[in-house]
């Protein structure tokens, strides 16, 4: 066993090695719950030797830990890696908005991570999962602050400036909204990327008044 | 010592009694955290005595969960209360969120009990919330729904109809708009119900692009 092990270990490069280990922590975390999840249940699915895992992290914290800023990480970037400064503010948002709920479905054991299991379990885990909504809520409120410069007209509507405590305000309902929104849509099935983004882009920019008179923004 | 505390115990009718014993548990949850409040806090700033907190409920987890059940039921009357049959559906929209961001920023210690405590504190609790979050996910689904129906034109626009799930979606987009813009308007301070109410309807009826234009709807 020892042997085989040892052969194993050296044919896989290290960083492969933790990668299938954080990879089976999200899965086991996201579908199993923080505290039913078991680190020999984690070794067994990431194919490694359980002191091998708390070889890699010392406890079930830290790498309960590394898995929400490794997720964090993951659906920040892709957020921010989807907005293309070039594009109008309209197409920034269904972009930003597009990448938040295809990467919430594609990996819905990451999402329950950061949006279930970090939050009901205590303050360091919740604290964790704040710094990224606030990188992402500072995010949303550049992207508003940029669209409100555009859209304000020349000179008559000066009064028509969002005021900043208003844009932070829009970025936290936007946030709140995508948040709701995407655990929605795991628990629902069947719900893509695109029609999320599209229930939100038809709420948030066009506006429900619009909606409900049979008017729809679509990216076309 | 003994005396004064039956006496006071005799004067003081068992509701309000319980009801002080409510109060000053949630004031200490919700200002304290779970974990960090004390039944000694919480029966000294009530004024009784610790065995009679344990009297009325046999524990920190049961008394966390009756200052759930009750400050649940509180917030989600105020809104129902608030929101009148007779009324146009974006007058009802507006008094419902009005109310809302009253309530929560008239209890913000209930709120942070309800938003922050009960999530962070594993699942019995999470769950309690859970509930009452699809009770109002419900009620606000029932608004838009009713909403649609009044926007519709009566012909040609058959295409305009919302899909049950897309008004279940954006039931779902307003509730988590709302909760998060009610945490950060306690947290910013400052922020009064009417302006994250407008900020909410503005964002979510008339449309951040609308909004973006300069218009602005008003409960006139």
């Amino acid at each position: 066993m020892g042997a085989v092990k040892s052969v194993r270990a050296k044919r896989m490069p290290r960083a492969v090695r933790e990668q299938q280990m954080m990879d089976a922590a999200v899965q086991t975390f996201g579908q199993r719950g923080y505290r039913a999840a078991s680190m020999d249940e984690i070794a067994e699915l990431a194919g490694v030797s359980k002191p091998l895992v708390y070889l890699y992290l010392n406890s079930k914290e830290e790498l309960f830990t590394a898995c929400i800023r490794r997720e964090a990480k993951a659906l920040t970037e892709a957020v921010q890696a989807a907005v293309e400064p070039g594009l109008s503010a309209d197409r920034q948002m269904w972009a930003g908005l597009e990448a938040f709920f295809r990467h919430t479905a594609e990996n819905p054991d990451g999402w329950s991570v950061l949006h279930h299991q970090a939050c009901t379990h205590g303050e360091p885990f919740a604290a964790e999962v704040a710094k990224m909504r606030e990188e992402i809520a500072a995010f949303v409120t550049g992207l508003i602050a940029a669209a409100a410069r555009q859209g304000v007209p020349p000179a008559a509507h000066r009064d028509a400036e969002l005021a900043e405590r208003d844009v932070a305000g829009l970025a936290q309902a936007l946030v709140g909204a995508a948040e709701s929104l995407a655990a929605w849509a795991n628990e629902t099935g069947g719900v893509s990327a695109k029609e999320s983004a599209g229930l939100l882009m038809n709420f948030a920019w066009t506006g429900l008044d619009r909606l409900m008179r049979g008017e729809r923004w679509s990216p076309q």
